[in-house]
């Protein structure tokens, strides 16, 4: 939590405001748990700056739901009711998006997955939020589903000042090349070593 | 988010059941951020399964308040106005804990360690919250302000469901052997690296 002071100065012809105001694009990948978890931690982050924030989880199912995804919605209400805070949208992949009605897709996530960036990249394009979570985008990059280059080059000649976080396993190199910030989420210990499974309120 | 299933079952005579629902110790350390968003992240979960959340923060300053704060009051505020999630609670330990009223002890920290430690200490042994954080108490531990083998001591004799999530670098290790749950938040990459500073809304 310290504000810190960089190791280094660029010579990038930014002045140090512009350098900080700079949005960024990060990942959070590893093997541990904690990723999600962070990126929707930082949500409630940007949500206090009253910036308008945009999940976009990468699931199978739509029927899975996070606690953060109760408490984040519960926090959009609150922006509604009183001004606090941020707008909240979460969408969620499943069997199709929310904006999408189509049914009976359960089986193809690659065109689920694949039509899912095609609305970030609108919404980006449109400058649509300030704060993206992708959450478990990793995947449909890693499988192939959804062109890394294309990911990158859409993320890094983004306008305006929207900060893109990526949750997930095995983020392609390029991925992390581009990215500001990496953090790798390692396991030390994990109950389920010695037999303890998942939880209420805790994995979920 | 996997419910996973764990890859070794003891002989510890509970039932998966009760196994399951062990209350968690988990440490979030390492040298990268991550490790408080996490656990304001996790306290997201909590409050969305109608836990009292319990929030204690070692940290120098009182006027430092970071976004999660402000996000988890307004929750605690929902809870408050709609019976939605739990009721949350927020202390910070700066110059002197809420629940105290003394002023001018700003360069006594270790004593306010120790009393927010003591504070801790009665509120488990009283089952008051459901899931604890203790931000950055890695750090009076580090420091021997607070001894680490009574801290060991406590939460793991401490009675109920009450989870714990201590934050903070260099924890000791005689607290990583007591733990469930070990998470090391590791730097990948960081925008500090080529000079660009904190800002608003990501690291605080």
């Amino acid at each position: 939590m310290p504000k810190g002071q960089p190791d280094v100065v660029p010579n990038d012809g930014l002045t140090t405001r512009q350098r900080r105001n700079r949005p960024i694009f990060a990942i959070h990948t590893g093997s541990m748990k904690g990723k999600s978890t962070a990126a929707f931690g930082m949500a409630m982050r940007a949500w206090n700056q009253g910036w308008s924030i945009g999940v976009f989880q990468f699931v199978k199912s739509a029927k899975w739901r996070v606690g953060e995804e109760s408490a984040l919605r519960a926090l959009g209400e609150v922006h509604e009711n009183t001004g606090q805070g941020g707008p909240v949208e979460w969408h969620k992949m499943g069997a199709g998006w929310s904006w999408s009605r189509k049914q009976g897709t359960e089986q193809d996530h690659a065109a689920d997955a694949r039509e899912g960036w095609e609305e970030i990249k609108r919404r980006l394009a449109a400058k649509q939020h300030d704060f993206y979570v992708l959450d478990e985008f990793s995947y449909p990059l890693h499988w192939g589903w959804v062109d890394t280059d294309e990911v990158v080059d859409v993320i890094r000649s983004r306008e305006g000042r929207q900060h893109v976080v990526i949750t997930g396993r095995n983020a392609p190199q390029a991925l992390i090349d581009a990215a500001d910030l990496v953090v790798e989420m390692t396991k030390v210990k994990h109950p389920m070593d010695t037999g303890q499974k998942g939880q209420r309120g805790i994995e979920w």
